[in-house]
């Protein structure tokens, strides 16, 4: 039903698998000797090449950014409140790239991908990858394309941590930074609830050391876990009370679970799921742990707890800041305790030590780490205007 | 080496084992025929009985409120920096009943104990118990004690809980309410962490659907996982930044880990242990889950979870705190994120709109949800004058 296509989507969008044949040396000390990356693109990209804007995902995120990829399918791309014909990333204007980074399960090169050197599942021999190793691969994405500078570089969380490294190490590469509830490095917090999601999966019986394709089974047990977990963290305490309240989960209903009030639903008095918020953790957790690779997410987390450019700055994260030479734009949202506005402050304070051009919005948003997904309306509306300026800056140089 | 033991301890303690043979309906619909609470007491009761004050502890508490088992014991009791000659709860002044609740595992009557109907364990057949069968059962304790009322009912977090059910149900039996760091009722998150806590019991393959004591397994990495997760909720984030920052536990040394930072500390490039926040976590999970019973566990956040005495109420905790009889102490500290400042001022406006007398404190502490077992000096020092109000009051009463 071509019809359910709502006419601001970009449509029908079809993956491309790009094989690069370079090598690509590791932070780890390892070698990969060729990769493939899963991209999509969305919009044309003008003469000038100078329309290319590059979205970078998060933990779970992919290639699949925006459209959908046929008639059937029932959800568009997962950042597609944000990107398509006159929305903030305006297909209309710019010409975009997602790609499924190294070390994923959608497409490109990663642990669940066959190792040309062993004829076997990579599984838990693929290196792990850091911030820098992606935005390295994205290079040789950017090269292959033939585009010499991004008008901006786009990312949230993680995504957003791949384009402070991008500013960073590659500073004649962009011309703007988007950077959205991302942080200059994790907390002990959140490198505490990563481990959590790392042991509950490397403890799963299922498990096998990391060799779970081979051995035919899958540690679907030790990854719902982990996304429960995660999942908390991504919501906040006030957007969960929205959501659930202490409303009980209807036992006795014979069809679909409902919701029934403390007053009136009955307690299991058992390990059971009482309360709706039990339920909605586990169909996300069963959900997440049907779709995604377990070596990946450990992967993504260890990425997440690396993250710490200013490492190489004595821990001066202004230091790190000084050769780069892109504009900023910092967004946060208030009920985000994952990545809160503090850490997004600190690094529009050490962009302006390092006396850069930064844009800082704090978005008012009940819905926690998530928001950075929604279309909330200021946060729609400010995306919008920053990139039409964007646009316009990028007309004029080439007039 | 009894010089170990400070002048300011209770000194050597003898935990006693008290037999109940009535029967106890439980909120389950559940009777228990009979069962053993474990106690320790500290100090004098007065020749009046008014003098006594109870303990009522939190999710891993037991009845070893304070001082030593004998001479070569070292650690005292888990609130030892309150309880003792001199100390807030003043030994000199008042007789402390410190008990382990039912459905525990260090004496009381709990899934470890032996069922005299089947000569096995509980195991999975202990049933659910609430705050409000708890605070049943330490009625049964007070008039088998000869205490006729208490001068007050003392407790932290789930402990705090009981203290609210003490003054809702039997309003005649207490002058006193201290409930410190608790909730009115869970929010959706606290339950969401709870249910990851119990799914990743249930989920170990050594659970044995809770018959693990009679299979002779033990579900120690689901147990470890969940008080992994417990421990993150304790702690605040800044108390977690202060402790342990990013510093890296050094792989390379071959005695006891010590801490690196990341600049000169060597990352594994693995699923290892690299901050010294996730090895802390690991230890911390590793010692609980020797010595706490994995069913104890899943019943006790059951409690937790249950917890609102607004319920019979139409949602109205004023309402539920009308017929209380008590003067109320409530504390709270600023960085507790499991039950934040806000949830203690919910009983307060309550109490107040109840038309009771409350004291409110919120105390400035780094240390999250742990601050309310550590001694903080405004922490000590205002409940030391409180309680010290509390016996001169009860002296007058007397005189």
């Amino acid at each position: 039903m071509s019809n359910t296509i709502p006419s601001d989507s970009v449509g029908i969008v079809t993956p491309q698998c790009i094989h690069f044949d370079e090598e690509l040396s590791l932070r780890s000390g390892n070698v990969l000797s060729g990769f493939d990356l899963m991209i999509e693109t969305y919009g044309e990209l003008n003469t000038d090449k100078s329309n290319a804007i590059l979205i970078c995902h998060a933990l779970s995120g992919d290639h699949h950014a925006a459209g959908y990829h046929d008639e059937e399918d029932a959800k568009p791309g997962w950042w597609d409140s944000c990107i398509g014909p006159g929305k903030p990333i305006d297909t209309n204007l710019f010409f975009v790239v997602s790609l499924n980074n190294l070390g994923g399960c959608a497409g490109s090169t990663g642990p669940a991908s066959i190792n040309p050197e062993t004829g076997k599942y990579y599984g838990p021999d693929f290196p792990v990858v850091t911030v820098r190793d992606w935005v390295r691969s994205q290079v040789m994405l950017m090269d292959h394309l033939g585009i010499s500078q991004w008008a901006a570089v786009v990312g949230g969380s993680l995504g957003g941590m791949q384009v402070l490294r991008w500013a960073i190490s590659f500073p004649e590469r962009l011309r703007h930074a988007v950077c959205i509830a991302a942080a200059p490095k994790l907390s002990a917090q959140n490198i505490a609830f990563n481990e959590v999601a790392r042991h509950s999966i490397v403890n799963d019986p299922n498990f096998h050391e990391g060799r779970y394709l081979e051995a035919g089974t899958y540690p679907k047990q030790g990854l719902m876990l982990a996304r429960m977990v995660g999942h908390i963290t991504y919501l906040s305490d006030s957007a969960m009370r929205e959501k659930f309240g202490r409303t009980i989960t209807d036992l006795d209903s014979t069809g679909a679970n409902f919701g029934r009030d403390l007053r009136t639903g009955k307690l299991s008095f058992g390990f059971n799921v009482d309360f709706q918020v039990e339920s909605y953790l586990h169909y996300q957790g069963e959900r997440f742990s049907e779709n995604f690779d377990a070596n990946t997410y450990l992967l993504m987390t260890k990425a997440l707890d690396y993250f710490d450019p200013s490492v190489d700055y004595e821990g001066d994260f202004s230091a790190a800041f000084k050769k780069a030479n892109c504009k900023f734009l910092l967004i946060s949202f208030t009920t985000d305790w994952r990545f809160p506005p503090e850490r997004s402050r600190e690094i529009v304070n050490d962009l302006l030590k390092a006396g850069k051009e930064v844009t800082y919005l704090e978005i008012e948003a009940d819905q926690g780490h998530d928001a950075f997904l929604l279309p909330i309306p200021r946060y729609i509306n400010a995306l919008s205007a920053y990139l039409k300026r964007v646009h316009a800056e990028g007309s004029a140089d080439a007039s």
